[in-house]
């Protein structure tokens, strides 16, 4: 192993990198090292290598898991800038450690990294050997809030995993660390003693007094300006977090707030930084830019157009770094768009379009396309001819600076008709382009104007994409169209495998571009990739009797498809000893780390089998064992936590949330389910439960949250609730228990199912309460697009399961949040008036913003907002509304309660003396309002309906009344008969937010 | 300077080093990894190699000085265990690195490192190159508390002094660290930033937070018996202590708390570690010791004895590494007491015995040994005649036993006479023993039984002297005399210069081996290397005019002769602006630091140059100029110092040790300096001043201790009192004020000056009273060889003082611990009557100690002790009764009062009634007390010649009086007549004591 770092170094050192030494305060990856997070700021050059010992408490596991550690090695490289062939530069450090880079399956594996503590993030890929992530490599393009320019390239090997792949060992203790030493020999003590101090022994109390007392005094350098100082304490602060995490005593919203916290202070430091190096003057120098300013000044296009003879097929590659997955499609997708637009914009006859693609090219076709644009005739207007000949008939000054301006005699002008206005004309022919001239043009465009979801930029300033865009081929038939985006420039040559023995290759001619492209192994149709995917995964698994279920895994086989340029399926297996895991554990794992595909029985059954897929030929022995030991050393991980888990009693499990701090000011994750499990009661109070399902919502509540204190859920925090059901069943509680328990954590995103028990779904609700409450009560609700605590996904959690869950009628939001603020003022905390009002407020925007995003007008949701309280009941209002919006009666009905509410003054008593009003219109009305009687509690849809036989009477009331009688009990009493007719309709209705939307 | 580093990993790599990384918290030397200061604990064998960014907050300097940084790049080695030739192995590496080791003075100079806070020490060198120590050089002989088995060979590089130098550089930012990139360029920043962190901006609460928590967590590792992670926490505790010091905020009596804190926790992780280990069954294995246990079985002399023909020179030569310059003086005194015992108990004829030596021999040289030990006669005894023969004159049993016991014939056998008894003899003839024989023996015991004042282990574990022993090369005239020690064995061969072509040569004969040895450039006679010393700087410094004070610099040429095998001295310079420093500051660098002899005009002056002494051959120009840079940065750095403690006024100096804690109990350096100032104010009531000494004691005493908070003695702390003096008197106070201020610190050791002036003696003491009062106080005193606060010294001060300053006469141990203790008390800290007199006691016992050192007879010594409150007094007191010791009538005195003594019991009034007393001799012993009068208080000696009066009617009243007369009012006055006697005799002296002195 010791050796592999020297050949790493002597490699990288050998290419002008600057060797420094691993940091000297623990850091949780080399990005961390300032050589990384600080040097990639501004714009001095810097090109660097060093080995980084990264400690990741959390991956403490005694020394007993093969792969984890919590102290792994990291090799680092940071290029910058881009030297524009950083994955070819890397490929070749491969072959300098010794691995065969032809016999083993090598990907670049979409990975977006960010580092909130760091305000970093970056593009790039994990770099996978035969499955195993060996090098994170990504394009950096912000650090400390800033974005880079120049862009750096950094490059993280995973030492021991490379190492263990070469030797052939499936322990990293047993990893030959230098002649005749092991790595566990040599390291495998300090392995255990610290794991132990990360997992168990590390003082909670203490370590949160270090991290205060580091971000204080980051906080003081950062006022005496020195970064340098500040950013150790950021990384001690780091490591400090980290600790207290392993130890399970960092919860959610602590989790955000000290991430607000150092994220904060990392920017300050960036910016201090950048701040710095330019007081010092740059001392490293400043990167140029060689080619980039001076290329535009060669001419592209040659002298004398290039004349094709007749019409010709059109190749147009654009070459790319691996995109992700999705990205191939959509951009095969936007450049046929792009392409088919914009050669309609021009007079250049082409046969069909196709474009297809694979994650390192688009590849565009055009048939046929016609040598050259037809001309076309244009007449352009002149002055009119009376102002264009004087009298004598002589031109006049206007006509002959016109005939100047188009170049032509004014014995070639002519007069045309404008309106009735002869005009002096000119008629101008507008010369067809080449067709290598318009493309030229054109091709430089769609590029130039290539756009993904998320954008990077690399070496070439002027561009911007998913992943770098390297190479350009165009061809017209076999000849060279010129593109130029900025510094890139096209040809005919193009890239294949890098690993083939030529990687770069010339194109012929575009004519059987594809053909010749599977010639060198590449299959770029992505549904011929697909078909063959699908195929040979059929195959593979009918060797072992099973199925791959090809409807489910669609989402997944269509991201293979476009993770190669050349599937080569390959079946691996796993020990069935694994089985013993829910099959939710080892099916996502698979599916999400690995990109394999779960291999079934007919009936359904999980097989110990996968089928991965590699991209293109390699060693297959080599690579399905390479497969095959990365994810035994993940199903290990797991298996760790799910035996360890298993020896824990579900009452420890509930005793563990006591370690677990919630919010610092809202005590332990404890206080809060037991906050939940009363809240749960009281809203239970208002539904009409089975008795099972009461005593399941019980048990559960009871339960509630004991899954975030098993190791598995500290691990993993996505199978919160899942491990919690597991756990429950397999410790003898109820199916029913489990599954509130699961469901409670549902819905987990806005596409989530939502609880389909009722139990589980008051559980929901009651965590949901009691989180938005709680936030609200510190006064932490969420700005901008800043929210760390997921507050509008609980509060729209709680929308969707009150609108759907038509058992839950009986809950409101505002009961909901009361009974939410009691329990939290019965544990001392102050909540106020204003809070609760305010989490109200925020619950019921989310539901509005939910129905306009259902494309409900405005005034229609704004019509339903008084009785959003409810969300089922309100939905059921909206609905009676709008099936009612065409209905005359119904919109006189809305017009003559309008015309009510804007006559009565607000707070006018509901009540009137039937003695006075004796007026025939009045007594009508009278008479009417008592028919209807008391409908302000009732559905709409039936005050709607009965309240028609008000319209009438209230129009007439109005044409034959003055209500403002001079007569004080007179005025009093008509003001009082209509006000009753408002105080009797339903008060869910803003019946003047409803005029307008029927407006 | 990369290269080098790799340059280095690779060299010991192939070596079968195992490559590590810099350890991931802030350590201040690679020692501290735990791949050094645990790994060399216990018998797994260890061989590494890596790199260590060492911080060292102390030596930040912003940048600025070219030598220093608050990181500097240490390379570390461990050889576990000592492969035999590490000093071999580690010049080879120098080569690797470029290195000319020829054309360069390389050294190996006594370093004997200590680490208290590891509890860790070890014997080795400073290597040196061109006089710049670039290496550290240790045979590890403890760690933890522990004895090392097997000791490990520790190498650590200083890279950045090493690449200045191969660079030619004089300032580190102007390293190439790597190719167009400058050390200042990539890390300028971070080193002004740390700087300014580590001496201005470090929070000093902050991280005496950290420090306790650290060590908490420490202690709490120690528990869980986690030595790794315990071990981290003693790091970071460690570095913290570092900062804080470098903050100045760690007073003297808190490091050495933090230290004893520290050290506690080191031992306890080192044996902690030492059972991990044995527990996991030593996972690397166990040294072996391959030669050492088998060697035995060869037979070291061969069978038939070797004959010479006749007398021939011995040589005996004993090769060792570099031993420290005392000890090869020692050494060849002890070798040639040795051999000459040695030989004298043997019966080997031989001519004189002459030693010499060298750093690396020991020389012995016996003239004309003869070939054998001449036969020897001895006459055993047997049986009594009679009992030999039985009455028929047949031998009896016994004789027969006896005959056969003696392997003779009874008829051999003679008889002889005994006392006047006739035994039966056998006469033995002991036959000589050949000359080889006699001296394989003797050499051998000569080598095992060498000693050295601190000795160390090395791979031989047999064996132990102050450097490993390396080979013995012995012959008698040609012939090798066979010696084996341990696993040393003797042979024909030396060592001469390591860089010499051949370094091995054969050494033909023992005749004329000195001129051999001359003729490979070794001066092997210690006093003509001293005379080419003196000459050659004696010549040298003429070429500038000057002369070097070869009486002044005995000491140092004494320490050089002994630095090398072959004196090759040359002249070095320094710009002149360093002049302006202090004197003592520039010379005590050039001595204590460079061991280069300062040259002075004839006038004294100091001039801008210098002579050092290389050893043997190299190139002069290179070797000079390396010199100069060596002592170019050392004044740079006092320099540095110097100019900004000048910028500062003295008072802000004071005002600076408020920010110096002396101990936490005890509060601030300036509450200390106050109570000094106050202390010295009322010890001055006693003292009769002149006025110009009442004034420079009073500015003096406000100034106490003011340079403490100066940057040259936070750096240097040696130099207070001297800063004091100098920045004194630069900022206008009188000289008078200058040197109190300076003599306040004397005596700095047993051999050191005590103060001149009387105001300066005052301050010392108040110094000292303070010191001892608040410590006994805390009831922090010293106990066996722990002496933190140095208290001995403190207590042995005083009594200096006081013995020797007769100005002082009127100053007391009682009365200045009182005043101490007042002024504490006055500072609200609690003294106990305890205490004072536990300090007292404490200060009489040095005294005591003092004088029995001095050969004062341990009665005699008993016999002043009452007196001990006033040293001085004390010491006139034994004089006066030594010098009468032989006095006949002085003794007669004495007994007189030890009878008065013995027959008064305790607690008798001193008083009579005369009337009652009516007897003569009751009469005449009234009169002769009367007459003597009180001198209870007077000097002895006054007394002694008074009170001769008193013998005779001493002695007549016992002879004459029964002193327990019947009549109560008689024998009062009896007793209270010989009481008063008592009382009128001096109290300083214990006559009882002295009696048994006399006896």
């Amino acid at each position: 192993m010791q050796d592999a770092l020297l050949a790493l170094t002597k490699y990288w050192t050998d290419r002008g990198c600057l060797m420094v030494q691993p940091f000297n305060t623990e850091v949780g990856a080399g990005t961390m090292n300032p050589a990384t997070i600080l040097r990639v700021l501004g714009p001095e050059p810097w090109h660097v290598a060093y080995v980084e010992p990264s400690v990741r408490p959390d991956d403490a596991r005694y020394g007993e898991n093969p792969n984890r550690l919590q102290t792994h090695t990291q090799f680092q490289v940071i290029l910058k800038p881009d030297p524009g062939d950083p994955q070819e530069i890397y490929l070749a450090s491969l072959e300098a450690l010794g691995i065969d880079i032809h016999a083993h399956d090598i990907r670049f594996v979409e990975d977006n990294w960010a580092s909130p503590a760091l305000g970093a993030w970056g593009l790039g890929w994990e770099v996978w050997l035969d499955g195993l992530e060996i090098t994170q490599f990504t394009y950096f393009q912000q650090a400390g809030g800033q974005t880079l320019d120049p862009v750096s390239v950094e490059i993280t090997y995973g030492i021991e995993r490379i190492i263990m792949a070469l030797q052939g060992v499936s322990h990293f203790k047993d990893i030959e660390y230098a002649p005749g030493i092991s790595y566990g020999e040599a390291f495998g003590q300090a392995e255990y003693e610290m794991s132990r101090y990360y997992l168990d022994d590390a003082d909670i109390e203490a370590n949160r007094r270090l991290f205060d007392t580091y971000a204080a005094e980051a906080e003081r350098m950062i006022a005496e300006r020195l970064p340098v100082p500040a950013h150790v304490y950021v990384l001690k602060c780091s490591h400090t977090f980290n600790v207290l995490d392993a130890r399970g005593a960092i919860s959610t919203t602590e989790r955000a707030k000290a991430f607000a916290r150092m994220r904060g202070l990392a920017r300050e430091v960036s910016s201090l930084w950048t701040a710095r190096r330019e007081e010092l003057g740059h001392p490293l120098g400043v990167v140029s830019r060689p080619g980039l300013d001076g290329a535009d000044a060669e001419p592209l296009l040659p002298d004398h157009p290039v004349e094709l003879s007749g019409p010709a097929p059109l190749l147009f590659e654009i070459g790319t770094e691996e995109m992700p997955p999705h990205e191939v499609t959509n951009t095969v997708a936007a450049v046929r768009e792009a392409v088919a637009t914009k050669l309609g914009a021009t007079r250049l006859g082409h046969g069909d379009i196709s474009v297809v693609g694979t994650p390192r090219r688009v590849i565009v076709q055009v048939d046929a396309v016609e040598a050259r644009e037809p001309d076309a005739d244009r007449t352009v207007r002149g002055p009119r001819v009376e102002a264009a000949y004087d009298a004598d008939g002589s031109p006049t000054k206007a006509l002959l600076g016109f005939a100047r301006g188009q170049g032509v005699d004014v014995a070639d002008l002519a007069t045309a008709d404008f309106g009735g206005n002869q005009h002096v004309v000119v008629r101008v022919v507008d010369a067809g382009r080449g067709a290598v001239e318009v493309l030229s043009s054109l091709l430089a465009d769609v590029v130039s104007e290539l756009r993904s979801e998320k954008n990077m930029r690399w070496s070439d300033p002027a561009l911007s994409f998913t992943r770098p865009i390297r190479w350009l081929t165009a061809l017209l038939g076999d000849t060279v169209v010129p593109v130029r985006v900025s510094a890139l420039v096209s040809g005919r040559t193009t890239r294949v495998h890098r690993i083939a023995p030529e990687p770069v290759v010339t194109v012929p001619s575009a004519a059987g571009y594809l053909e010749f492209l599977a010639g060198h192994g590449i299959v770029a149709d992505p549904s011929v990739r697909r078909a063959a995917v699908v195929e040979a995964a059929a195959e593979l698994a009918a060797q072992v009797g099973g199925v791959v279920d090809t409807e489910a895994e669609a989402g997944l086989i269509d991201e293979i498809t476009n993770l190669v340029e050349q599937p080569n399926a390959l079946l691996g297996g796993f020990d069935t000893g694994y089985l013993e895991l829910p099959e939710q554990i080892l099916t996502t794992v698979m599916r999400k780390h690995q990109r394999y595909l779960p291999v079934r029985s007919a009936d359904g059954t999980l097989l110990p089998h996968f089928v991965a897929v590699a991209n293109g030929a390699c060693d297959a022995d080599a690579v399905r064992a390479g497969n095959e030991a990365v994810l035994r050393a993940r199903y290990e991980d797991a298996a760790f936590f799910w035996r360890a888990d298993l020896e824990v009693p579900l009452e420890r499990f509930k005793a563990g949330l006591t370690k677990l701090t919630f919010e610092e000011k809202l005590g332990s994750m404890a206080e809060r389910a037991a906050r939940i499990e009363t809240i749960a009661a009281d809203l239970a109070k208002g539904v009409e439960l089975s008795s099972d399902d009461t005593a399941a919502l019980e048990r559960a509540a009871a339960l509630a949250k004991f899954d975030l204190s098993s190791q598995m859920v500290v691990e993993l925090s996505s199978l919160a609730g899942v491990m919690a059901r597991e756990y429950a069943v397999r410790a003898g509680e109820a199916p029913a228990i489990g599954q509130a328990l699961f469901e409670m954590e549902l819905p987990r995103s806005t596409a989530d199912a939502l609880p389909s028990s009722t139990p589980g779904a008051i559980l929901a609700l009651a965590d949901r309460f009691d989180l938005l409450m709680a936030m609200f009560a510190l006064g932490a609700k969420p700005t901008g697009s800043s929210d760390p605590f997921g507050l509008r996904r609980a509060a729209l959690g709680v929308v969707r399961i009150l609108r759907e869950t038509p058992a839950l009628s009986g809950v409101t939001v505002d009961g909901g949040l009361a009974v939410a603020a009691d329990r939290l003022r019965a544990q001392g905390i102050e909540v106020s008036d204003d809070a609760v009002a305010a989490a109200r407020e925020f619950v019921v925007a989310r539901f509005a913003q939910q129905l306009r995003d259902e494309d409900v007008p405005a005034d229609f949701v704004s019509a339903v907002l008084p009785g959003a309280d409810a969300p089922g009941q309100a939905v059921a209002t909206l609905s009676a509304l709008r099936s009612r919006a065409g209905d005359e009666s119904f919109r006189a009905l809305v017009a003559a309660l309008q015309r009510i509410n804007r006559i009565v003054p607000a707070g006018t008593a509901a009540s009137y003396d039937p003695a006075v009003l004796t007026e025939p219109a009045e007594q009508r009305l009278v008479e009417a309002v008592s028919a209807l009687g008391d409908r302000s509690g009732r559905p709409v849809a039936e005050f709607a309906d009965a309240a028609g036989a008000l319209v009438d009477p209230v129009n007439a009331f109005f044409d034959d009344i003055l209500v403002m009688a001079e007569d004080p009990a007179v005025r009093s009493s008509r003001l009082g008969l209509l006000a009753t007719i408002g105080a009797h309709s339903p008060r869910t209705v803003d019946w003047a937010a409803l005029d307008t939307a029927l407006g």
